[in-house]
């Protein structure tokens, strides 16, 4: 027995010292575990892609259509990202996935290789043999930042994939002894998918190395061009489609056979084949340029980010990319640290995505073709969830990038017939999913933190998007002070909302010094007050005639006038304006009283468990981390006198909703939101109110970070003695200043230097308690 | 009783008098009456239009749908221009027409304005009233070449069309009596239309009076584009639309109406209606923008060519466009004469039609957008049909023209990832309609009339498109020197065009000194006679193993090998060899004979009774003037020693299938193939080989006639003694030389001049009948 345990020591002992040496030449792109949130909430996808590319090229393992003879397939809400990591079977490789959204769509152009006999049904999970997908094992599965792989075990094919901006390339080794092998291209395949989504798609041979095509989805995108070129490292032999849908009229295709060998392939349900002469050659490199332009914005792409180059310098290209972005951040920590800080900035480089051919011409709102005039078009906006920390973020980190997100984001509204900036902008298209008008929060941060200087366009585009009477009952918003309940049945986190964006508007204008708007919107920002319950104190919803709400539940998410959330977390929705909150609330004791009960309550389940986005997974007490509206909330504690609650909680909350491990994320990533919110977090601090230019600061997560800043500065936060017990700040000096304030602002993080926090197992009560100390509000206590 | 004798001849002196002076002051235009063909088999359209225009804006009473429940719908044939004459019922008016096919589509596009409860769908033709569609009157219906007017009865509306190339312009006076009107804009309403054709259907109110927007149809057309911008003279008060089969998702759009004053519609099946004040002002004007690019592009359009401008002032354009088109071409004759001369003329003006914006930008058929260098590009080319006449006519009197639709031909071959020149162009798709490559003689006409320089590009483009191996057979072709019967049913016909479009591109190569082309064409050009039928010796279905269909029968269209007409009229098809076809038929006396018996004998009914395209209109004996391939039968004389037989026949064939009426034409219009026979037949000679420079002389149908030369030079041909008795020609003298020749040149006939004829009862049996007299042949007697 002891030799055995002898031995396992010194196994241990020699693993430990050989991950001290990996460790030493590991980059911070080689921390990155894109698995991590494949399973339950987080809907990400564990395919390859680059920073902000359109191309998210990653294996479908199902796609639950969400309508099934009418029924709603509840099934379809863990598909959204096309992967879940308990499935048995890849059903193949698609271009276009969202990362983390609770909505879902894209899946664009998907790929299977295959050998023996052509199937081009998908087939069932549980009978693979039926369809075109195959059966794989995680353990062959390699997953890295950039880089996908995966054997495929009903074929014995080894799928590596990578990806540029705008092509997905892929590599695949075809068993030589299993005869020739195939290549399935599904152009009917889709996430969210459902009969008649998609509406055209079209296929050209152009030659034996190079296909070119497109189709058009009616989806969550509306109207979704996706147009392609393919080429191939070795010529195809032969191949075919099958229309699954025919249309009625084929007419005089009958004088020869349109389905086999010839280069033309179109319909409206076009699956196709391409044979390969693998037995002579095992390994077919497949590269896939998109567009939303046309097929001839696809060539360029592929010409200029894929042409003449082999699979290991694309890969190699992709690693460096990786790299180059995630090196802004080191720290000091364990592998899961390191695993969960780099896989968060990652998951925040996703979306956005570049919409934009190599030559600046991307399809706009208006589906008309528009040439970008000095900037980068973006699209994937899922601005509910990412103005909050998403945004502010890449504000800080990737401001060039934030910067022409603002101007696409203003370009989408100058392309709007409704002359509103996006909600939720997706593929040329406007989903309009969720509420009020939170592009104008981003434009509102990029312009206060002086990285987007407004010619008064950013402002027009917020007051003319804040002004379409006809969006989501603003008519009867402007009029009333708030949207009623008989209108809307989320009257109330509409409103809140709402006002939250008007006072976004109201900065903007006054930083410009345009008075009347100013004024107007300052009372606007005000709106949310208009909703407290008189007696319960609570953001209650409000019928026209001034009543409110009667037998109102406030835990109940549920028909009572909020989206997505219950009035305990929404009442806390006035970020801008926080004293005033309070001062509705009842005051600073039961605004402290309502906070500690949030977090520490227990919510009982009914409350909870027929709902998508509020999950158990995602709760601490009645907290809602694991979706948006709450996001905020644990640094709320800086406007009062018990400041040191958020140091506990927001360590509390990284431990329980950050995990490295396939099913660590707490909620949907939501587009990299998620994953701003831990980013922020374990930096120490968190743009509680986009549009100002402060965070307020909660507490240091490593001993030691480091933060390389795009003005070519560093900052250096160190906290030595932090832990989960030393979770409470004792002391902060920037730079060798004592700071008792509660909240950093946007240009001393950019001064970079030494940030030195001294941690305690108890709280600092003295600390941030001078009015000074508080953050910002637009009223005071 | 005498007094009212005489009272009746007063007044039928007073009608011919008051004719006579209104006949003085007419223009060409003013005989065009689109009327003739809208009745039976002519599928013309009555609606307005200019020359070459893409927007034929025209009432439609009816679209049949050419598949129900899986069950073909005879009935669709006769709508292929989308109105019958004989209708109650107009469903609105669309902004595209086909001119005389014999398949259908388009109808892009439908406006109708209504009183009264809005309806959406277009109801009945026997129940009017549940639908938006209204009965109509032809008492009140004035068709002229560019105006349409009818009163739209249940509702009192008076609508005026008229047209600019890619603009409809209507003109709706609304009864102040019954309440204010509104306009449908049905995106759903197509021709040949069946479930799912509109793939989708997107507009925009762009503000109170214009509208953008598209649909994408998939129909003959497979993928069309039609994009659209719409103004009105007057502010739209109120409006909506219906989805009429509603995509699945509808997400996030429950938060507001976005079918009531939304600006924002779509869906696959939209109808937006929009509400006017007409009880303020009766009159409203639209204007209909077309583009095959982008709503940019209709925009684009609708400044260029209607903005600011009035309805009458649009009108006297389009008039004035007619007149100076039609006035190439005068007449001595009757007002049928003239009805039938200008009707023919304008309906060779419709298609092909231009296909591009007014910015040189169009959609080519890779789906990519193009820039028009140096050309105009067109569409609709029906080529099996109009490479007779259609374009030859064009290449005589609008070499400009004809010209560029050369040069859009070349185009699309260079985007065909098929590398062929169309067989049959619609709106940027080739629909592969018929057998051959007929756009092969157009560019050989166009080269070897001096009308194209070919820098090689046309040579090119014709051997390629005559080497694709996997169309229609041409493979087996090449290799056997005729389609085998059994790869397919219309071998025979198929293997008789290819060997004609081979003959022009050995014609082609001759003139460009490329002696190895020319050598291998000329052989394929020989290739008709591998058909004829030892024995029957007429050309017949031959297997791959060179034997013969047994039990053949010569009299019968379907199933012996030809499409679209009998092996009686097919045997004549070489027609640049007719020497070798005498030959191959027997010698010349066995050709006389046929030709005789063609025109004299009774076909029996069963031969035509269910044939779509020979029917008993068309007929005259087993001859198919209705059709196209027998158009240069009754010429075939001239390489005989009895070539009055011509002479004798045109003039009956005009007789028979030309006549001012609603049902008077005798077949398909089929884009003015069947009016360019016309137009050549009256003015005494015909295109019998398209390619040669050679027109084959048969007989002048008017005393006089003249025609203005694209040069500039005057053509007077003079027939004074010409009648249905005066049938033969007894000399003619071209600049006072006399020619007994049965040809002239392309190149006398733009040397202009005057051409005197002298006619007789009786054939000039000795005229023609040298060698050099006889028009060309590949191979000589």
């Amino acid at each position: 027995m002891l030799r055995r345990v002898v031995n396992a020591c010194l196994f241990l002992c020699l693993s430990v010292s050989l991950q001290a040496q990996e460790n030493a030449s590991k980059k911070a792109a080689d921390y990155v575990n894109p698995l991590i949130g494949t399973q339950g909430m987080g809907h990400t996808f564990p395919g390859a892609c680059v920073p902000f590319g359109i191309v998210q090229l990653s294996p479908d393992t199902d796609t639950i259509p969400h309508n099934v003879n009418g029924a709603y397939q509840k099934e379809a809400y863990v598909y959204c990202a096309g992967y879940q990591y308990q499935d048995p079977t890849i059903v193949g490789f698609s271009h276009t996935h969202l990362s983390g959204t609770g909505h879902s769509d894209l899946g664009d152009i998907l790929l299977m290789p295959a050998v023996g006999e052509v199937q081009l049904n998908p087939g069932r999970a549980t009978v693979p043999e039926e369809g075109y997908r195959s059966r794989f094992n995680h353990d062959s599965e390699k997953a890295r930042a950039g880089y996908y792989e995966v054997m495929l075990e009903d074929y014995a094919i080894k799928a590596q994939l990578t990806a540029t901006q705008r092509v997905g390339v892929h590599q695949y080794t075809f068993p030589k002894e299993r005869g020739n092998g195939h290549l399935v291209i599904d152009l009917t395949h889709g996430i969210y998918n459902y009969e008649g989504k998609t509406r055209l798609a079209f296929l050209r041979v152009e030659n034996d190395t190079l296909l070119t095509g497109y189709r058009i989805t009616e989806g969550w995108a509306r109207t979704n061009y996706t147009y392609f070129a393919i080429s191939f490292s070795q010529p195809i032999q032969s191949y075919g489609f099958k229309d699954k849908q025919q249309s009625t009229y084929k007419g005089f295709w009958r004088r020869f056979n349109q389905y086999e060998n010839f280069p033309e392939m179109a319909g409206r349900e076009v699956v196709s084949y391409f044979h390969f002469n693998t037995t002579e050659n095992p390994t077919l490199l497949v590269k896939v340029a998109l567009s939303g332009v046309s097929t001839e914005g696809a060539l360029k792409n592929l010409k200029a980010e894929a042409e003449g180059k082999t699979f290991k310098a694309l890969t190699q290209e992709a690693s460096a990319q990786w790299n180059k972005a995630l090196s802004k951040l080191q720290i000091e920590g364990t592998d899961d640290d390191k695993a969960m800080l780099y896989t968060s900035f990652y998951h925040t480089l996703i979306n956005p995505s570049v919409y934009m051919d190599v030559d600046g011409k991307y399809r706009g709102l208006d589906h008309n073709i528009h040439q970008a005039d000095g900037f980068t078009n973006y699209t994937i906006f899922s601005l509910w969830d990412t103005y909050r920390a998403e945004h502010p973020f890449l504000n800080l980190f990737f401001p060039a990038q934030d910067r022409d997100m603002v101007k696409s984001m203003i370009a989408h509204q100058q392309q709007s017939v409704h002359h509103m900036l996006p909600v939720w902008s997706l593929m040329g298209n406007e989903n309009w999913c969720m509420s009020g008008y939170h592009a104008v929060p981003v434009l509102a941060d990029a312009i206060c933190k002086e990285n987007y200087a407004d010619h008064g366009e950013a402002l027009k585009a917020m007051v003319e998007t804040s002004s379409v009477g006809y969006y989501d009952f603003l008519a009867d918003y402007i009029k009333q002070g708030y949207v009623p309940f008989e209108k809307s049945s989320t009257s109330a986190s509409t409103t809140l909302e709402y006002a939250y964006d008007d006072w976004c508007i109201y900065n903007t204008a006054l930083k410009e010094g345009n008075q009347e708007v100013a004024s107007c919107y300052r009372q606007r920002a005000l709106n949310y007050r208009n909703l407290f319950h008189p007696t319960l104190k609570f953001i209650a919803p409000r019928y026209a005639d001034g009543t409110f709400k009667p037998d109102f539940d406030p835990l109940q998410t549920h028909g009572e006038g909020f989206i997505e959330g219950n009035s305990w977390n929404f009442s806390f929705h006035a970020p801008h304006d926080v004293f005033g909150l309070m001062k509705a609330m009842g005051g600073e004791k039961v605004f402290i009283k309502r906070l500690n009960q949030l977090f520490e309550m227990e919510l009982p389940k009914h409350y909870y468990e027929k709902n998508e986005d509020i999950t158990e997974e995602g709760l601490i007490g009645g907290y809602v981390h694991g979706n948006e509206p709450s996001h905020h909330i644990p640094y709320l504690y800086a406007w009062t006198s018990q400041p040191w609650h958020t140091q506990y909680w927001v360590r509390h909350i990284v431990n329980r909703m950050y995990r490295n491990h396939i099913a660590g994320l707490g909620g949907n990533d939501d587009c990299g939101q998620m994953s701003a919110w831990y980013l922020f977090t374990v930096m120490g601090f968190y743009p509680v109110c986009p549009g100002t230019d402060q965070y307020v600061l909660g507490a240091p997560r490593f001993t030691y970070l480091k933060a390389t800043l795009p003005n070519g500065k560093s900052l250096e936060i160190k906290a030595p003695n932090v832990s989960d017990k030393n979770c409470y700040v004792r002391s902060l000096r920037i730079n060798g200043q004592v700071v008792n304030r509660l909240y950093v602002t946007h240009q001393e993080v950019l001064n970079g230097g030494l940030w030195e926090y001294e941690m305690s197992d108890k709280p600092a009560t003295q600390r941030g308690r001078k009015s000074n100390d508080k953050p910002y509000s637009l009223t005071q206590n």
